[in-house]
C-alpha cells in the first residue's frame, strides 16, 4: 500500500522506530526470553526500565530533585480529579483559564472540590484566541491551565504569570519545546500525543506543594503515596510505560526537545504559511495564539471542504477532520510527524487549488 | 536461549498467537497502514475493535443485556474506590469478607466511603483459608469478596451466599471457569492474569444497580458515565484492550472457559499431587480451599528453598519465588501456561528430591 502521512490528534503518530524496539520487546525482553507484557513488574530488568524512563525524563527538561516523576492511568481526564483531590484545600480556592473543551472539564471536576474561579475566558470568541488579561485571586492555591488547546489550535506561546502554584495539562504538546519547569508546581500529559500510547500517564511535581489539601486521598488518587511507590503502587501499565519510554529515547538520540522544537516551528510554519496564502483556506486560530501541534482551518467556501477531504485522503492524508464538535480540519503535526507529511498535505492543498481555480 | 516456563504472577504469561497479532496491529492495524497505538480511537476500524471486545466478553461469560461491560484504566486498586463511590450510599453501609492482601486493600479504600463490616475473616491464620461462616447485615448495600487470593494461593471454589449484591474482584481468576454472571452486580478485574497486559481493567456491572449512592461522583470514577460513553469518555488503554481482546480471542478459539476449566483443573491437580506426594515440599493452602491459579508452597527444610530456587531457574523455570509478602514459592498457572510447563517444574521438584533424598 501507499505510505499514510498520519495527522490524527491522538492517539497519533510514533516513531517508527519506537515502535520497532517495542516489538522486539514484546518477543523477548532484554533477553529475558519473556515478552515485556508478561514479566513480572518487579522484575529487574523492568525496574531498571521504570527508573531509566525517570532519569530520561529529567534528562529531556532538566528536572532537578526537587520534582517527583510519576507514570499513572487516566490519562489528563483524571489528573482533572485527582490534582483536585491534592492540592485543593477543603474549603479552598483555585483559578483556572478556559481555553477550550478540556480546559472546561478540568473545570467541571474541580468544582466538585471546591471554588474554582475562572479568571479568563476565550468562550466568547469559539476559543479561537488565548486570553491575556486576568488577575489571580491572592487566595489562589492554583492557578491551573492549558497550554496547548488540541481541538481549538491555540497555544500559550508563554507561561501565565502567577504567584500561585502553576498547573499545566501539557497533554497535547509535552515535548514538543523547551519549558522551564522550575516555573511550576504540576505539569501532566496524557501520554497519547508526543510521548507514547494511550494509556500512560505522565506527572510532574514539585514535591513540596504535596500533602496540603487536608483531604482523605483514596490511595490511588493520592501522588504522595504513588511517588513514594515510585509509580509502582500497584502494577503499572507496563507496555504505555515502555513504548513511552522508547519514543523519549528517540526524542533524545534525535537532539531532545531543543531539537524538535526547531523542527516542529519549521512544520507549523510550513502549513500556516500554505493555510495563509492559498485562496481557498483559512485558519481559525488568532495567528498569535496558533498551535504548533493542531493546525485548525475551514475553507472560504465550505462545500468545497467535502471534496477536499476526500482528494486528501487519496493522497495518502489521514485524520485531518476536524474534532467532531467543532468540524473543519485539523492537521495535527507532533514531534513524531515528518516534514514530508506536511509537505505533502500542502502540496494537496496547493493542487486542490489550482483544480478549483 | 532455552524455552522459559514462566509462572509470573502478574504480569503473567500470554498467548504467543495473541502476542504476534498484536505485533501485526503494531505494524498495521486492519490494513490500514497505521499502526494501533497510532490509530484515532474514534475511527471506525477501532470502535468495531471496542464492540467485538465487549460481544466476546458477554459471549464467553453468557452475559445478557442487563449487564454492561466498561474497559477502563488503574486496575483492581482502581476499582475499590471507584465501586465504593458508586455503590455505597452516604452514610450506608457494605459487608466484605476478608481473605487476603487484596481484600484488605479494598476494605481501606471502600472504609473512606463509609461504614464496612468485615463480616469474615481467616486472618487468624494468615489467610490460608477461606472462611465458610459468615452472615451478611440487612442493610448492607452489597458484599464484596475475592474470589481468588493471588499472594495467599486460596480461592472461592463457589460463591458466597448473599441478599445483598455480591461484588467480586476477580483480577487472578476470570475467565479461568465458567461463572454464573446473574449472581453477580458487579464484576472487575485488573487484565494482567488471564485476559491480557497490565493498563486495562474489566467491569461488568448489572446495570441497574446504579446510580443510587446519592454522591457526586468525578467523571472519571463514574461507571455510569463510563457506560453511557461505551467506556470512550476518554481515550481508551488502546493496546492493553486490543491484547485482551486478542488474548479472548484465543481463549474462544480454543473452546472457551468451559474447556480452559479442565485443563486448569489438570495442570493445578498436576502440581498439587506432586507437592502433597513430595517429601520436600508442602502446600500452605487449606486443602479445600486451593487456589488453581496461584499454587503456594513452602519446603520442610527451608534450608532448601534458594537451592531449590536455583536448580529451578537452571532448568527454566521463572517466577516462581512467593510474593515478597510471604515467601516461599508460587507457581502460577493460569489459562495461557501450557501444562508442559507444569511438568517441567514437577520434573525438577522430582529430580530435586532424588539429588536430596
Amino acid at each position: 500500500m501507499s505510505k499514510v502521512h498520519n495527522f490524527s490528534a491522538g492517539p497519533c503518530i510514533l516513531p517508527t522506530e519506537a515502535i520497532e524496539e517495542s516489538i522486539n520487546g514484546l518477543r523477548d525482553f532484554k533477553g529475558s526470553g519473556i515478552p515485556v507484557v508478561s514479566i513480572s513488574h518487579r522484575s529487574p530488568q523492568w525496574e531498571e526500565t521504570m527508573h531509566d524512563a525517570e532519569i530520561l525524563i529529567k534528562e529531556l527538561f532538566h528536572i532537578n530533585d526537587e520534582y517527583g516523576i510519576m507514570f499513572l492511568q487516566g490519562g489528563a481526564s483524571m489528573q482533572f480529579t485527582m490534582l483536585a483531590y491534592n492540592l485543593l484545600p477543603v474549603d479552598g480556592r483555585a483559578a483556572y483559564i478556559n481555553t477550550g473543551t478540556w480546559s472546561k472539564n478540568a473545570i467541571k471536576e474541580a468544582k466538585i472540590f471546591g471554588n474554582i474561579d475562572v479568571i479568563a475566558s476565550s468562550e466568547d470568541k469559539n476559543f479561537s484566541y488565548i486570553p491575556k488579561q486576568y488577575e489571580v485571586p491572592a487566595d489562589a492555591s492554583y492557578l491551573h491551565y492549558t497550554t496547548n488547546n488540541t481541538i481549538e489550535g491555540t497555544q500559550f506561546q508563554t507561561e501565565p504569570v502567577s504567584h500561585a502554584t502553576l498547573v499545566a495539562d501539557m497533554s497535547s504538546d509535552i515535548f514538543s519545546r523547551p519549558i522551564d519547569v522550575n516555573k511550576y508546581g504540576l505539569i501532566y500529559a496524557g501520554a497519547q500525543k508526543n510521548m507514547g500510547p494511550a494509556g500512560c500517564t505522565l506527572v510532574i511535581v514539585k514535591k513540596d506543594i504535596l500533602g496540603k489539601s487536608g483531604r482523605t486521598i483514596p490511595s490511588m488518587l493520592d501522588y504522595q503515596l504513588m511517588l513514594s511507590k515510585e509509580s509502582m503502587f500497584n502494577t503499572p501499565p507496563v507496555f504505555g510505560i515502555y513504548l513511552s519510554y522508547l519514543t523519549l529515547k528517540w526524542l533524545k538520540e534525535n537532539g531532545g526537545v531543543e531539537a524538535i522544537y526547531v523542527k516542529n516551528e519549521e512544520k507549523a510554519q510550513l502549513l500556516y504559511s500554505e493555510i495563509d496564502s492559498n485562496p481557498l483556506f483559512k485558519g481559525t486560530a488568532a495567528v498569535e495564539d496558533r498551535s504548533r501541534m493542531n493546525v485548525t482551518f475551514v475553507m472560504e467556501n465550505t462545500e468545497l471542504e467535502d471534496p477536499f477531504l476526500k482528494y486528501a485522503e487519496e493522497n495518502g492524508i489521514s485524520g485531518i477532520p476536524g474534532h467532531r464538535s467543532v468540524g473543519g480540519f485539523r492537521a495535527s503535526v507532533y514531534n513524531a510527524l515528518p516534514r514530508e507529511s506536511v509537505e505533502a498535505l500542502v502540496h494537496c492543498m496547493k493542487e486542490f487549488a489550482t483544480k478549483n481555480a
